[in-house]
This record gives C-alpha cells, sequence and structure tokens, in this order.
C-alpha cells in the first residue's frame, strides 16, 4: 500500500527540495518499488560527458527516500545513515538516468533497500546501491 | 550462458571444499542466477538457535562464487574483495537458510553480484547482500 | 570510560557465547578501542592454510559487538544491521589473526564503528571492516 | 612515498576538474595520508543548510582519488568501484568539511583506502567511508 503517489511526491520534492526537484521526475511509486529519472544537466557530468558519481549517489538517495515517503508519507524525518554503491558500468554519455528503488524491510526506525541504475539506452545496469535509513520516533 | 550447471557445482564443492561441501546444495544454476540452500546444522546457530553471521556471510559468499564459476569455469581462482550485507530480520530459528544470487556485471577482472538470503518458511529476506571478487587474469 | 575490562568482556564471552569462546581473547579494552585476538583453529581455514573470509567476518563482528559492551555494559540486545568488509591482502597461513575495533559512533539506537584485521607478522591490514548495530530501547 | 605534492595535485584538480576545483581545497599529501577541504557553498547545503550527501560523497571521493595520485601519479586512469559510507552525525550548518584520506592498499590494480569526514568546529566525525578504484594497466 502506498499512501502518497506520483504527483504527491513530485509536489513534496518541489515545496520541499526546491534546489533539486527541477532534476528529478518520479515516473513510478508503487508498493513494490519506485522509478525516479534523474534529467541529466551539465553540472552532473564529469570530463568526457559522462555522469559524475556524486550525481549517481544522489539519485539513489533521493528514489530510496521517495520509496520510503511513498509507504510513511510526508511527515518523517528519515535520515541515510548508509550507502553502498558498486559502480560497475560507464554512463552513456549525456542521456538520463534511471533509478529502479525497491524497499527490502520498513521497520519502526530502520528502513533498508536496495536502488539499480540504469543509463537511458543501456540494457545493464550502470551502479547499484543499498542504503539504510533511520525513520525518527513520531512524535 | 552457463559452463557449469548444478551437478558440477556440486561436484566442484566436494572436490576443493571439503571441509564445507556437505553444509551446501546446490538447487539451481541459470544464466540469470543460481539458488543455493544451507542444510543449517548446530554449529550455525547462535544462542537462542537462529542462524549467525559468519554462517550467513559464507551461504552469500559460496552462492557468489558459484555464481560466477557458473559461468566462467572451474580454473579461475576468483577472490572475494568487498562484501556488504544488510541484516534485516532475524531467520527462523533451526531450519535451512537459502540464497538467491545473481550476476550484475561479469568484466575480465571483476565480477559484482547481489544475494538475498532467506528463511525457509519466511516470505521475506532475512539478508541482502552484495559481493565484488578479482577475477585473476587466464594464464 | 568503559564499563566493562578485559576480563568482565572474556567472561561474558564465555558465559553467552560458550560455543566460540575459545576462539577470541580479548587482548585490550580501552576508552579509545578493543584488541581482540582469533586462535585460529582448523575450522577457520580455507584450503591452502588461510583464514576464511567467515572466520574474519566473525571476528570483525564479535570485536565491534565487544567494543560496543565495553562501554553500555552486557544489558544490551545489540544486533548487526550492517557490515561492509575489504578483503585487502591474503592472510598468513596457519597463524593467529587480531582486530583492531573503534567505536565512532555510540548512540542512542544505532553505533558504528570500523575494524581493522591484521594477521600476525604482518605490518599491513589483510581486511577492513565497518559494522552498524541496533541498540535495542532499554527496558 | 609521493610523487605529487600538495601544489602539483591541486593544479591537476585545476586543469582536469575544472568545474569542481574551485570547491576543493588540498591541505596535506603525505606518504601516510592526504586532507582535503570542501569549501562550502550555497549548492552542497540541503533545507537547514546543513552539507548534503552527494557532496560529502564527492569529497571522499576526490580524497582518494586524490591519495591515490599522490602516490602513483596523474596518469593513471583510476574509476571507483566502490563506496560504503556510513552518515553518523549532522554536519554543522554552514562550515567548511574536511576529509583525512589513508590508503590501505595499493595494488597492481585495485587500491582500496578509508576517509573520514569532519565538519569544522566538531571534533567527532560527520561521516566515514571506505573506497575502492580499480587502476587500468599502464600503457
Amino acid at each position: 500500500m502506498i499512501v502518497m503517489d506520483v504527483a504527491a511526491l513530485q509536489a513534496f520534492l518541489a515545496r520541499d527540495f526546491a534546489q533539486v526537484a527541477a532534476d528529478f521526475v518520479v515516473e513510478r511509486a508503487e508498493a513494490d518499488g519506485l522509478t525516479l529519472r534523474l534529467r541529466v544537466q551539465e553540472r552532473h557530468l564529469r570530463p568526457g560527458g559522462t555522469v559524475s558519481g556524486p550525481a549517481m549517489f544522489a539519485l539513489a538517495d533521493v528514489a530510496m527516500y521517495l520509496a520510503i515517503l511513498s509507504r510513511i508519507g510526508p511527515v518523517a524525518l528519515a535520515v541515510t545513515t548508509n550507502c553502498s554503491m558498486d559502480f560497475m558500468r560507464k554512463p552513456q554519455a549525456r542521456v538520463d538516468m534511471r533509478a529502479e528503488a525497491r524497499l527490502l524491510k520498513l521497520g519502526r526506525s530502520l528502513a533498508v533497500g536496495d536502488v539499480m541504475l540504469f543509463s537511458d539506452g543501456m540494457a545493464e545496469p550502470v551502479a547499484r546501491a543499498s542504503l539504510t535509513y533511520a525513520i525518527p520516533p513520531a512524535r
């Protein structure tokens, strides 16, 4: 069951993360996972035109954050406590990237999930990430 | 394409890892992944009867190792260089565990994959792992 | 400030982890870190005589667990939630290993630390690990 | 032994990473480690004024990259293959951050190290990271 859909998540981003909201498009938000697109801009690129590591980290992190919020609503102040990423292939130059996030555990105080990152036009994943979020107790 | 099937992998374990071969049963070996069962014994348990962290680490590590060998054959001396695990739920007491491993990258010198660990009778994963193996250059 | 010293930690191991207590010797427990020795036995070895990955995982995990208990006492039922390990060098054959653990954060609900693993007679580390433990709320 | 000192590394950044070079100041480059400062700008901040996760990832990644180059020179095209980070404390608002990187292994094809991240004015680390870089064979 999700409590925030694509439109609600996109509106949340625009309101609370105005600085980066324009970079991200929520494409899918369902009980089994969330798809987030990074609209690649010049500032996301490394020399050579490939997407930088920090931009991929941001994509994975935001995707998991929204996957959690889609299930528990916009109230929670969840924070990333751990992120482990494997960078496996060079992304395509100057094309968008897509994150496929899924929650593996949504506990009272910790949420764990993994994210696969794809470059438009490549079948095989560019990177994978696993993330843990701490969820503060409800007040 | 796999070059070692279930029988070949099980025979490899018996020959090269005699100490632990009896603990593991290769249940499936296909291009898209491998399933390995840990036949839980007393020595795998923590007080309380749940499977220990090191036993789960071993299960994930052997599953990924066999997934690599199923694709490149028994020659290679692949070694684990990184393993990141999230322990999400307490396994069931005194029941077998199952690893579902998939290769995400099989490069010339590095292989990367992830593994989901399940306790018999539980639908949700007990743990997840991502592993990197270094593959030595062919001689 | 530590609340359990070397003798108290060793006694705790003997009482609560009787199965593995004989493998481990607490050599140092101070506010800034803990040293734990693995008395390498036949069952810790891989073919070729080097210490296995699961045995190194166990060494790192127990070292961090004891480092936490040295600070908060034997009551807590702390559980590992994440472990990320890098295996960097082949350990020496048939010699003991030593873990140097340090706590980087001891919060109310999460503890984070890192561990360096050494093989007797080698100056450079064999492996490193970072671990997170969840600490259940006091009752 | 280092083959690139502070001035050489800073010049390398300015030439090859012009986009981000102004963000980073190499403060120390020695055989046992490297110190890199992130000159925190508005674009590195999250709502509330704290440094964002991607900015901390970038700081850790660049620090390890420069630590490797300080030892092998500017030729190599090293790429990050794994990064595991623990975020432990909220950084101070609107102050610089500092990375302390050390190489734990510098092999022919893989380099491994860890990085501790500090916020100016805080004694305890904000985050820690371990990173693996693949070093391409010399041509």
